[in-house]
């Protein structure tokens, strides 16, 4: 019985210490309890040449599983220098046709056809060119074509029977599927029911005819919906006429929900790809610097802002010591309201409500914030400055800034979505720097004014 | 055969027609195809009339499954009417036991005790007793107690039998587990090996020994990460000594990485409650103006930093054009830094290498960053101003606080984790209210020293 595996530096160091000294029988007695997903995990902790000398002692399905573990730009490297008919033979032909088609399809398209050429089944090699012809974050580029069927004139000893044979192909039966003469998907049918059920009960009696399914089309984000909303754990695929013809592990699911966190998450924090503390210094850097440009752009452009104002600051020199809080609140204002967009129009709830009436609602909170803020500061200023001038202007700009930050919070990934543009790119440094410079701008406006009329 | 359910306008409209009427077979007739998860969905977009008037329409399991899919606070307004007797009949006793225990577990003391009495199976309110005594985000908090085991010594004939029974009671059938007589958990055995052996094997020989389980104390995090790791949809949950108590499913585990996934994401972006757009104005201001308060904070210790350095800016008046670029740009590198860090340490990537490491890695990308960053600045200040002593200035300021934003925005998830605090804390306008205020330091310190130069 064996409980999670923990990687630990020492563990790390024998391995190392094995690998140097090409030890082949002690190496492969090190890894000979692990799981691919550890050994995959592994991998990240070892230079080319060390993972290449543990993954030749690897062997058959340990080989391939561990393949479809690891990071795609690590296998990359990796099947870069393997002939295409061993890729076909030692690690294709062992791998569900999902994680083959995912493989395949980061191929050079040269290599591509050489492993599609070299797969030894053919009807395996017709599924997974199938399978690559749809998009990668659909249905269709999500599902894999093992899955067990039964048709609904069956009786339960002959499915039990056909059963067998096909379960030989499916790592874990989760549904059986029950089709028609015309293999059009007509419900499920529980190994439960199946169980209790009398051995000459026809399927179609005990089939559940409420089957959630979707089409090869559908969105890979509305699949994790569906599958999260529903607690399915499979969920089957069908083409244009409904036919059965895939289906969608959880698994894959959840990975899927995983990577579309992250990449929302890092698009709020500017970070333009996906990235990991592991990565290489350039890597990093170059998904960091195109946001910290837009910074600096903006950055420009307030100053240009300011230095148009130069009078009114010559004035009154203390609307200077305002100014990053004018801009920081407009970018946190900005920030905050275009997270609950985005989350809304990620996922969960629902999308029935006008554009206007989410826009109101968020005036109505940016007033309550804007109200309790600017009176804030006021007493702020009130005591501590001398300037009633100035002390207007910051509470009077701080209302402004935070209304329109607000809105155009709201309504700039609202509008992006419309245009089929991902809308968390709205949250990221664009937002902050858009709102730095229109607070910005607001303040100094109001400033003059201000002293205007004093 | 029924696709995902579509939600219209059209349909609500005709639904809230007919309540408004109290035409009940007409309600009925409307809501009778549809899911639990889709009724619990629609009363988001009902009144508390209208909602419950639905609600009483549902029968036996159906009721319970809607209860259980609603939104933590509208089932509490919901149950608060209800007397603790009818709870359990009409809805506990249809659940499973994890439903069971988070659903008890929200409602007050005495409420929780009234309903426990009232269970009708004795047992069953043993374990949900049992479950409400974990912890909410571990392992014994994540896990119902219905499951199916085997004894290693059964014949595959036997142990179908004894399923069928066991079957009862359980929705899904995803592992089976072997134990020995003492109920410690031994393996897992697929029904695809039962379905391919021969009747009279022995479960010991087919049983696969390599299962991968947790204690009821492993941390909802941790669950998650080795279930999406290791591709489960069930994991097995031990006590102390290796007895077999429970099994955690993959749905429950998918909620718990989406609503973790959204905390991040809302920390990030300065939210401090989980909240939707749907919430009321009052629960969307509480959850934001806590930040806002931070950032009007850190905007008047800006404040006095600039007046403390007043005099630089009396000598060149210039320097204030480059503020907001300057406070801007520490708080977006710091919220880089931060956010690949509470990444790495929220899952996937691995935490051998040490915190200096990190820390130097960091810098080296934004010595990059300051470098190009500070270069771009140099020549459009070059160009566009004529005080060599301001160009200078912008520049190096514009490097010190990216190094120093990159540093602290490292460090303090860090830290934060090493002190068992949330590090996603460490990404929202925490952070880069603390860099504008370091920035701005820096720049006027930075600027005071070129002045006294040229």
């Amino acid at each position: 019985m064996a409980s999670k595996f923990e990687l630990t530096r020492e563990y790390l160091d024998e391995l190392r210490e094995v690998i140097g000294t090409e030890n082949e029988s002690k190496a492969k007695e090190l890894i000979q309890d692990l799981h691919a997903a550890d050994i995959a995990e592994l991998y990240n902790e070892l230079n080319i040449e060390e993972a290449r000398f543990l993954y030749l002692l690897l062997e058959g399905e340990t080989a391939s599983d561990v393949l479809a573990e690891l990071e795609e730009d690590d296998r990359e490297r990796f099947l870069k220098v393997i002939p295409g008919e061993v890729i076909a033979r030692q690690f294709i032909d062992n791998m569900d046709t999902d994680d083959a088609a995912d493989i395949i399809g980061e191929l050079s398209e040269e290599k591509k056809e050489d492993v599609l050429l070299h797969i030894g089944d053919v009807e395996r090699a017709g599924d997974i060119v199938d399978l690559l012809s749809y998009d990668e974050d659909s249905a269709g580029g999500l599902m894999g074509k093992e899955l067990i069927k039964v048709n609904e004139n069956w009786t339960i000893m002959k499915c039990l029977k056909e059963m067998s044979k096909q379960a030989e192909n499916v790592d874990e039966v989760y549904y059986v599927y029950v089709v028609d003469d015309n293999n059009k998907l007509k419900g499920t049918v529980s190994l439960k029911k199946m169980l209790l059920a009398k051995n000459i009960t026809k399927i179609k009696d005990i089939a559940n005819e409420d089957v959630i399914y979707v089409k090869t089309g559908t969105s890979g984000e509305e699949v994790a919906n569906i599958m999260d909303k529903y607690d399915l754990v499979a969920l089957p695929v069908v083409d244009s006429i409904d036919r059965l013809i895939g289906r969608i592990t959880i698994d894959d699911v959840v990975d899927f929900i995983r990577d579309e966190a992250e990449k929302d998450y890092q698009m709020a924090s500017g970070i333009s790809e996906d990235i990991e503390h592991s990565d290489k210094v350039f890597v990093i850097t170059r998904a960091r610097l195109p946001w910290l440009l837009i910074g600096l752009l903006g950055g420009i452009l307030g100053a240009l802002v300011i230095s148009h104002y130069e009078g009114v600051l010559k004035i009154n020199p203390q609307m200077v010591f305002f100014i990053p809080l004018i801009a920081a609140m407009g970018g946190n204002v900005g920030i905050q309201s275009s997270a609950i967009v985005v989350q809304g129009l990620a996922g969960r709830s629902l999308d029935l409500g006008s554009t206007w009436a989410k826009i109101f609602k968020e005036f109505l909170v940016a007033i309550i914030n804007g109200a309790v803020l600017g009176s804030l500061i006021f007493v702020y200023n009130y005591f501590f400055t001398d300037s009633y001038a100035l002390t207007l202007t910051v509470s009077l700009a701080l209302m402004a800034v935070i209304l329109f930050a607000a809105v155009l919070g709201t309504l700039i990934p609202l509008v992006l979505h419309r245009v089929k543009i991902d809308p968390a790119l709205a949250t990221g440094p664009f937002i902050t720097t858009l709102n730095d410079i229109i607070g910005l701008f607001l303040y100094l406006m109001i400033g003059r004014m201000m002293y205007g009329l004093f």
